[in-house]
């Protein structure tokens, strides 16, 4: 067999290429380009399968994917003059000018003038096959065209067909735009640390960082035959635990001349304790501390110190778990999990700004087709999922990234659909983790409201995202598939006499539970009329009765349910008793959980083991988003900013002030009891003020709307500076 | 995020386990295994990928699949006593003994006596991930139990759910049975091989080995700095053509002492041309002949020297072309070909028997989920691969495999299924290949009446197979789908007037055109009635008004078709005609086109390109199949040889004698004109003989059927000597 190929029917696929591809604009800067997700699941695995348990590999339980091994990247180019073109590939591949192979591996050719496609194929097995082509005009950038498969069949003539089966997605790139540094040689940054203190007891070495910390431990002066045990503690108790710490390092030593040694695998940790057989000797440690660098945008000051300190460590907390991708605790897991992920982008769009780094975790969580199980596994983990993209569309505007993500998109949420039972709800299915939350006797049986919530709101975005991708007819059945499941909703579990939601039906009969989670996501996802709202917020959400949140995980949005009934000055409290609570402790980052009532090293233990805890957790920097969002008070009202709404809301502090990054620049507000200063490089904003005598601005019309609200229209570029009374 | 585990849960999963996993008869042999499938895809990805065109990568056009990077394999095992078991795994992993961790990579553990599960995880994204045990009796085999998922949830006590959705799949295996050559060390076997004549002209060599052969050149002697230029040739003709020949290789040399040499890439060839710069210099040169060792069972021996020798060199272009898999021809594509390698198969049925190499071949063409395409992108080639398993499972009556391919093979005829029209039949859409043969002005537009056959064909494997899987409902379905197309075929494309099945239907519209493929296929799918049978053979088979078949693709079906119909005189002639054209012309293995019209190097032109025939091509190799099935006409009736027939039939010959490899053993047979000779190994047989008297057998009853036909029931392990007349 042998497909049969001649230049004459390339020229044919050229002049439907040329067609589809010259519009792109050419950015003229080269970088290398890759089929768009594939660099982020095999970066997502390499990371993901470094967890290790005292010493012992611990990768993911769920499906790990691959990038496809063999691509297709082309593009057609009109040019003014020949040209040469340098040629770098990660893997095996061979070149076409205009659908001729071009002999051996070239690393340089040249493009005659006139209109020319460039093709190149790369197959590569251990790394993702990805190019990087520099000319004069001719580079490699996202505007190249990528496939997985070619489905330009041909007859016996060589006639192609007279339609193209073969999906063409734009090519993926980030940052590596130096031909000498592929995509495989990808590493995060990392500057070297040092002890605060180190105590030496024989020949053993106890050592401190001063803080929680993340990166390779540097032996200083290593010499001798013999064992070198290293014990992480993310607590001195831990470090000093070697049967019950949760990382370790077991090192032979044999070296005659003293030398600095590195430990090859990164880890998290404050205290490392470092034990040496009596033939080794090291003179100190120190470490490389490494990170992701992001820009430092978002910002917040206040009257309160103790608040400034919980958002200073919730930031801290944050750059530690914003890696590769982010991720769920420095420690322990070190995976991606959807649902810790999804509140890891909300901050970041009120402190880094990091676009990338959501629509990397967002392609490694999706995976590859086909759909075989839930994210991670777990049902309410895949609805995040569509809620990250709900909300990174609307904090970015990127509609190109959703429109390439739509089919994949797609795949997921039919996965869901075919798994929906007869009421057309979805129930935890062999195999399917219900997780919601980790808490004590929560039932999972049945169909349960918090997961019904979280699939209408996943439906909501997929006819958003529809509408995005030109997708008409399948942006009107998810819209009226959201529609009739909100319906359902209220009719299956709102209870008149509870006045709330109840958490689950079996069977067909209403729970008599009423538990805190759909109600609160009903709150923020705007679900309830005024009236129930109310009912909400005093029959559940300030209720004692109604089973208490106590993971970090679920207090983020407990908090943001409350702030957006308007009770930030119950929640600053709650903040500053909650968090204030660990930085009591020491905590120089936030926990994974936290319980006033214990004492001691018990607050490192969970999940039946004593050093269990992680004391960096992402979810534990949720301060970070509620002051960004609900005390400096700034959200985007249209994609990517471009009409937002500012309400800044004091709490009981006496000023505030900070930035909020926008795609266009840094929203810059000031906020007192008698005064709002506020300046904005983007969009339209609405300013709204609560106050007890009409606000004064010099440059801009205040307006009432009513029962002490005023609005000033915020226009870009200018400063405003207004008095009011609180 | 945290997946709560402890050891109370893995003794739940353990006793789930113990339930599925002891009722496997150890085999107490270790091998290393793997998932299943994922060997095989990645040593095709590896051997398709050696293709090279004039030294340039020439990789398939089509998707490549990768393995599963993250493996989970595990077994119950109740010991006797305690045993010390040897582990090796190819990449990273993790040991649970009753689902705890062991730490480090341990190479050595000790399992105690008692009821114990063990599990293994490996991650690999190079090579696949594959694992060797060995113990007393714990060993790694095909019963081990393997998954790339884990959907084991738990809750937050650490149960495990009522029911596990977790997909187990028996481990794949091969012949890795040696602990220090895992999976990823495979290569085929070599023996050197030495040139028949060197012919030097000044510092060059035309070396020729005599008949085309495969492997790698090895060069003695060289020695000197500059450039080897081996140019390779089928014939001298390409070997000599130094810029047209189809494959090369152009060395660097740098050597002063003068050593041996080895190319590291195999290739075919009969001839090397080896031009070396006036500063290098070799001695000789000989090869490494690289193959796949198989068992030497087919035979075929007759009064006809000339047919003896077509059987030989077909059975030698055979040997040629099964490699790592079945490929189409060793010069050129080297890739795996769905419709080669069906007729490979049948082949190999009657000849080496090899099992594995048709196991591997169909995993390999059938790649992982989700189906994007038709195999090959070929619609025919997606159907040729149901007919493959049908095959495999009558000829080898492994229920196993089937049933482990069932899945693979649900969703692949699913997604043949969603692309019907209207009418229910298949017509090519956008990216599928219609192929059908090479041939001059063959329709591929609307319903191709050779299409709906094979898709009727492959829906009835489908119903066949479910049968196996116990999948009931599944059975049913696709044999009522199998039957409506049977029914709509006849009424679409049977013509009253032409006394055949038309070639196609466009817009509703039955085309007037009458091509042999629909109707050679009809006869021996066994679709028509006694009545259809001879109309299609005077109207079609023996019409020289129809379209001619040039290629021996198709040659294979015609002849087939015809030996159905009881003219073996008439195809016997046509194979000393045709193959022994291609003897006369120097043919030391069949050729991909043979048309006796063309002259000297024409015959080795294709595709416009001067060598670009290939001359070693599997499809060349049919008599194997012909003389086997309709000459001493061995074939199974149920699956397996439990029960089959030998019908010989001399076709003109005086005598021929032979053996037809079974699962169970190799059946003897020697027919005369007066005698005939049987044994057989396996299961019960009827021997049927046309002869003008009452045959005479002293072992067994000889039965009458009317019309000359006497049939004899064979029994395992009896010989048989039947007196008879012609």
């Amino acid at each position: 067999m042998k497909k049969y190929r001649n230049i004459s029917k390339a020229f044919l696929v050229f002049c439907l290429f040329s067609l589809l591809s010259t519009g792109s604009f050419a950015q003229n800067k080269a970088t290398w380009i890759w089929y768009p997700g594939d660099f982020e699941i095999w970066l997502s695995n390499d990371m993901q399968n470094r967890r290790t348990e005292r010493g012992t590999f611990f990768p993911p339980f769920w499906r790990q994917d691959s990038h496809y091994v063999l691509i297709d990247f082309h593009k057609v180019f009109d040019l003014k003059e020949a040209e040469e073109v340098e040629i770098r590939a990660e893997g095996q591949y061979n070149v076409k000018l205009d659908g001729k192979m071009i002999s051996g591996y070239p690393k340089k050719i040249t493009i005659p003038a006139g209109k020319h496609k460039l093709n190149l194929k790369v197959h590569n097995q251990q790394q993702v096959p990805s190019i990087y082509v520099k000319g004069k005009t001719v580079v490699s950038d996202s505007s190249w065209l990528v496939t997985f498969e070619d489905k330009e069949w041909i007859d016996e003539t060589g006639k192609a067909s007279d339609q193209s089966g073969t999906t063409w997605l734009q090519a993926g790139s980030w940052n590596f735009d130096n031909s000498e540094l592929p995509p495989s040689t990808f590493k995060l940054n990392t500057r070297p640390q040092y002890a605060v203190s180190t105590k030496k007891t024989g020949n053993n070495l106890l050592v401190d960082f001063g803080k929680e910390t993340f990166g390779f431990v540097k032996l200083h002066g290593l010499k001798g035959k013999g064992k070198a045990n290293l014990y992480y503690g993310e607590s001195k108790e831990e470090a000093l635990a070697t049967e019950t710490c949760e990382t370790m390092d077991n090192l032979d030593i044999n070296r005659s001349v003293a030398g600095d040694s590195l430990i090859n695998l990164s880890k998290a940790f404050r205290f490392v304790n470092i034990q040496l057989d009596p033939g080794v000797s090291i003179d100190s440690a120190s470490m490389l501390y490494e990170y992701l660098p992001v820009a430092d945008r978002g910002k917040f000051k206040s009257s309160d110190a103790q608040l400034n300190k919980i958002w200073d460590i919730s930031k801290y907390t944050m750059e530690l778990t914003t890696r590769e991708f982010f991720i769920d605790g420095i420690k322990r897991d070190r995976w991606i999990w959807s649902g810790d992920a999804y509140q890891s982008y909300l901050m970041n769009y009120y402190l880094a700004f990091d676009s990338r780094s959501v629509t990397r975790t967002t392609l490694a969580l999706r995976g590859k087709e086909p759909v075989s199980s839930h994210i991670n596994t777990i049902m309410d983990y895949t609805f995040y999922w569509f809620l990250g993209v709900h909300d990174y569309y609307k904090y970015t505007g990127d509609k190109e990234f959703v429109t390439q993500l739509y089919p994949r998109m797609k795949s997921l949420i039919d996965y869901c659909l075919s798994r929906r039972n007869a009421n057309g709800m979805m129930e935890g299915l062999a195999g399917d983790w219900v997780f919601i939350d980790w808490a004590e006797k929560l039932s999972k049986q049945g169909e349960v409201s918090f997961e019904q919530l979280l699939f209408c709101r996943s439906l909501e975005t997929m006819a958003l995202c529809a509408d995005l991708a030109d997708d008409t007819s399948g942006a009107a059945d998810y819209r009226k598939m959201a529609a009739d499941l909100k319906t359902k909703i209220f009719a299956a579990y709102w209870n008149d006499d509870k006045k709330a939601l109840v958490h689950s039906r079996v069977n067909g009969v209403q729970s008599d539970n009423v538990t805190r989670y759909a109600n609160m996501f009903g709150i923020f996802f705007d679900y309830f009329n005024e009236e129930q709202k109310q009912q909400v917020k005093q029959s559940v959400l300030l209720n004692d009765k109604v089973q208490k949140i106590v993971t970090p995980y679920m207090r983020f949005y407990e908090l943001e349910a409350l702030c957006a009934m308007g009770e930030q000055d119950y929640v600053l409290k709650e903040i500053k008793d909650y968090w204030g609570g660990m930085l009591d402790l020491g905590a120089t980052s936030f926990w994974e959980e936290y319980n006033p009532d214990k004492k001691g090293a018990e607050h490192y233990a969970m999940y039946g083991r004593e050093f269990g805890k992680s004391l960096c957790h992402a979810w534990g920097a949720s301060p970070i988003y509620l002051m960004g969002k609900y005390y400096l008070g700034v959200q985007p009202l249209t994609a990517g900013y471009e009409t937002y709404s500012i309400q800044p809301v004091l709490g009981g502090l006496k000023w505030m002030e900070g930035s909020v990054p926008t795609p266009g620049g840094d929203i810059q507000i000031y906020c007192s009891t008698n005064e709002i200063r506020v300046s904005s490089p983007v969009g339209t904003g609405v300013l709204k003020i609560k106050s007890r005598t009409k606000p004064v601005c010099k440059n801009a019309a205040v307006v009432s709307k009513g029962n002490g609200l005023y609005e000033v229209t915020l226009k870009k570029g200018q400063n405003y500076k207004i008095a009011y009374k609180l």
